[in-house]
C-alpha cells in the first residue's frame, strides 16, 4: 500500500459506499416501496407470473404470458446430485448443480438472457431432485406444459399441485426474484467483472446467500406458525412469548422502515384467494394480531411485517420442508441475480477495491539475517 | 434508494476505495516489495515450504519445517470429477470439487486453520485427479510422504517428481500463495462476511479468478517460450514480434511499477538450481534479451518481467498441462483465500455496499390503471 492512501476514510461493511449502478430495482425503505424496472412489485404479483418477471429483470421489457417451464438436467448435473452424502445442505447441492451445469454448458461471455432462461429453468429441477433424492425418492422429470412455481411443486410430489398453491408460490418467486445490491449479488457482480462466466457468478451468488447473515431465519418465522398452530391461540401465545421477552420472528427490517412491499403483495394474494387454504389464514390471522400487540408493546419502534413472514407462510403452506426454504429462496433469485450479471457485463468494470494494511512492518525470518 | 444519496461520489469497479483492513500480505507496487505477515517474498522462497508459508499465512506464525501432504479424496468428490464431461475446463473442475467437498464436509463457522488445511491439501490431488480423467486415466492416490508440490506431480504422472522440478513448482506455489485484495479474494471475503462457509467461499473465489481479467494468461508466455524454442532464437523472435506490433508476454504489471519480487524470486530459484532443467535456462536468457529490447523499444515505459512470465516458465517447465495453469494458479492461491476467510470472520462484518439506481421511474405496468 501506498503511505499516501493510509489516510482515506473506510466505511466497514462498504455500508454507505457506492459500488456500483443498476437500472433493475429500486428499493426504497423509506417509503415501503419495490420496483422491478420501475414497476411496483405489487403490481407485478397481479398481473404477472414469475416468467414474465423474470423476462422483464433480464431484458428490462415488459411481455406478460412469458413461458419458462423447469428444465430436464444433464447427466453431470444430475450425477453431482446423486452423489451427495446423505443430509447435505440443500444449498451446498445447489452450488454443486450449479457449478455442474457450468462445467457441463460452458456458457460464455458475455452472460446472456438465453443462458439466463437455461440456468434458471435447471435450478428448480435440481432442487426438487435433490429433495427427492435426500428421502430415498428417485427424482421425477420435469413437465414442460407446467409453468416453473407448479412445475417445481409437481417434480417435488410427482402429483399436479393444487392451483392455489401453485400461485401462491408463483407469487413468492416473485417478490423473492431481485432485491438490488445485497451480499449475493455483489458477489455474483464481483465475480462476473473479471469476465468469468455465469455459472461461477451464480456459485458465489448462493455461497454467499447461504450464510445466516443474508439468507435469514424462515424457518424460525414457519416453527412460529407451527406452535400457535390456530388464529384463535394467536394472542396467548404471542403475549407469552412476549412477556418472557422473546421476539416475534418475521417483524422488522433493516431497510423497510413502512410495511415491506413484498410482504404486502403475498398477502394480497392470500387474502384474494377464493378458496384460500387453512395456512393462509392462519398466517393472515397471526400478522393481524401480531401488529396490534408490536404497536401496543413497542409504539416507537414502528415494527412490521416483513417479506420472511410470508415467506414462510407460502412456503410453509405449499408443503416445502423447511430445511429447502433458503434454497427455495436462492432458486427465486436466480432471476435477479443473472439479471445483475448481465447488467454489470454489459458495461463491465473489473471490481477490485484497495485495502488497508494493518500487519507487521517489513521484516527478517527468524535466523535470517537481513537480506534484499 | 434515498433522494439524499444521489449526490454521492461514486468510483467506477471500487478503484482507491478502501473496502477492508488486512495483516495477511503487503503489496507495494511502487517499491517492487511483497511481504507475507510482513517477511519478504524472497526470503520466504529461499527459506521456506508451500506449507510453511500456507500455515504463516493462516496463523500468522513462522515456524519451518510444517508439513501439508495431499489428501485423498471423499466419495463425493471423486464423483463430482468423474463425471464431467470430456473436455470441461479446469477451473469448473476444481470449482466442483471444492462445492462437492464443502456439501460432504460442512465446515463450520468460523472457518479455521484446520478446515484451510483441509481444503488446501485435497486441491491438488484433485487436480491431479481431473487432469488424468480428462486424459483417460485413473487418478493416483496420494503419497503421504511427499510434500504438497512433489505430491502434485506425483499423482499428475504416477512417478516420483525430479528434485528440482518439485523445488521450482513449489517455490511458484509459494509466490502465488497469495496476494492481498483483488477481485478473486474479495469476492471470497464478501461470501465470508454472510457467515457462510468456507468451500463457498472458495468457490466463489475459484469462480472470480476464472476471468480473463483477473487469472491472467500465462498460457499466451508458455506459447511464446515455446515459439523461441532455444536461447539463441531469442532476439530475432523478440525483434520481429515487436517490429510487428506484437506484445511479448509476461512484461508489465498494473501494480508493481518495480521489478516484480515474484518474479525475481522465481527467478533466483532458477539461477540457484545446481542443474537447472534446460527450460529454465531458456526462461532466464529470453528474460535477459527482453528486457534490453523492451528497454531499447519503450525506454520511458520502465517495462519490467511480472509474475506470468515465470509462472509459465516454471509451470511449462514442470511438465503441467497449459490447460490447468490457471487452475493450478488457483491451488496455489487457496491458501491465501483461506486466511483471508479467516481473517474476515475473526472481526466479521457484513460486506454490503450501495448503489445508485439509474434505471425507469416508477410507472404502471401497460394497460393497468394507477394502482397502489
Amino acid at each position: 500500500m501506498e503511505p499516501a492512501t493510509e489516510s482515506r476514510s473506510y466505511s466497514p461493511g462498504l455500508e454507505g459506499v457506492l459500488a456500483g449502478e443498476t437500472a433493475i430495482a429500486l428499493v426504497d425503505g423509506k417509503n415501503g416501496r419495490l420496483t422491478y424496472r420501475g414497476y411496483p412489485i405489487g403490481e407485478l404479483v397481479r398481473h404477472g407470473s414469475y416468467a414474465d418477471v423474470a423476462e422483464l429483470l433480464w431484458t428490462g421489457e415488459w411481455g406478460p404470458g412469458a413461458r419458462l417451464a423447469c428444465a430436464s438436467l444433464s447427466p453431470p448435473v444430475l450425477a453431482a446430485l446423486r452423489n451427495l452424502p446423505d443430509g447435505a445442505n440443500a444449498m451446498d447441492a445447489l452450488r454443486s448443480a450449479v457449478s455442474a451445469w457450468g462445467a457441463a454448458e460452458r456458457p460464455g461471455w458475455p452472460p446472456s438472457a438465453e443462458q439466463a432462461r437455461a440456468l434458471t429453468a435447471m435450478t428448480p429441477t435440481a432442487l426438487a431432485g435433490y429433495a427427492r433424492l435426500q428421502q430415498g425418492l428417485e427424482p421425477i422429470e420435469p413437465d414442460p406444459d407446467l409453468p416453473l412455481a407448479a412445475g417445481f411443486l409437481y417434480q417435488l410430489t410427482g402429483e399436479l399441485p393444487d392451483e392455489a398453491d401453485a400461485r401462491a408460490l408463483d407469487a413468492y418467486l416473485i417478490v423473492a426474484a431481485e432485491h438490488s445490491f445485497n451480499a449475493s449479488t455483489f458477489a455474483a457482480r464481483v465475480i462476473t467483472s473479471t469476465k468469468s462466466d455465469l455459472a461461477s457468478a451464480v456459485c458465489g451468488a448462493i455461497g454467499a446467500l447461504k450464510g445466516p447473515l443474508h439468507g435469514g431465519a424462515p424457518t424460525e418465522v414457519a416453527s412460529q406458525l407451527l406452535q400457535i398452530g390456530s388464529p384463535e391461540r394467536a394472542e396467548a401465545w404471542m403475549r407469552g412469548a412476549l412477556d418472557r421477552g422473546e421476539r416475534l420472528m418475521g417483524f422488522g427490517h433493516r431497510v423497510y422502515r413502512a410495511y415491506d412491499p413484498r410482504a404486502a403483495a403475498l398477502r394480497e394474494v392470500a387474502e384474494g384467494m377464493a378458496n384460500a387454504a387453512d395456512w393462509l389464514k392462519l398466517a393472515v390471522a397471526v400478522e393481524d394480531v401480531a401488529l396490534r400487540l408490536l404497536a401496543e408493546r413497542h409504539p416507537d419502534r414502528g415494527l412490521k411485517t416483513n417479506v420472511e413472514y410470508y415467506t414462510a407462510a407460502v412456503l410453509q403452506g405449499v408443503g416445502l420442508p423447511p430445511a429447502i426454504f433458503p434454497a427455495t429462496f436462492a432458486m427465486a433469485r436466480h432471476a435477479g441475480w443473472t439479471a445483475h450479471c448481465i447488467e454489470q457485463a454489459s458495461a463491465n468494470r473489473l471490481i477490485r477495491p484497495d485495502v488497508r494494511y494493518v500487519g507487521p512492518a517489513e521484516r527478517s525470518l527468524p535466523g535470517v539475517g537481513a537480506t534484499a
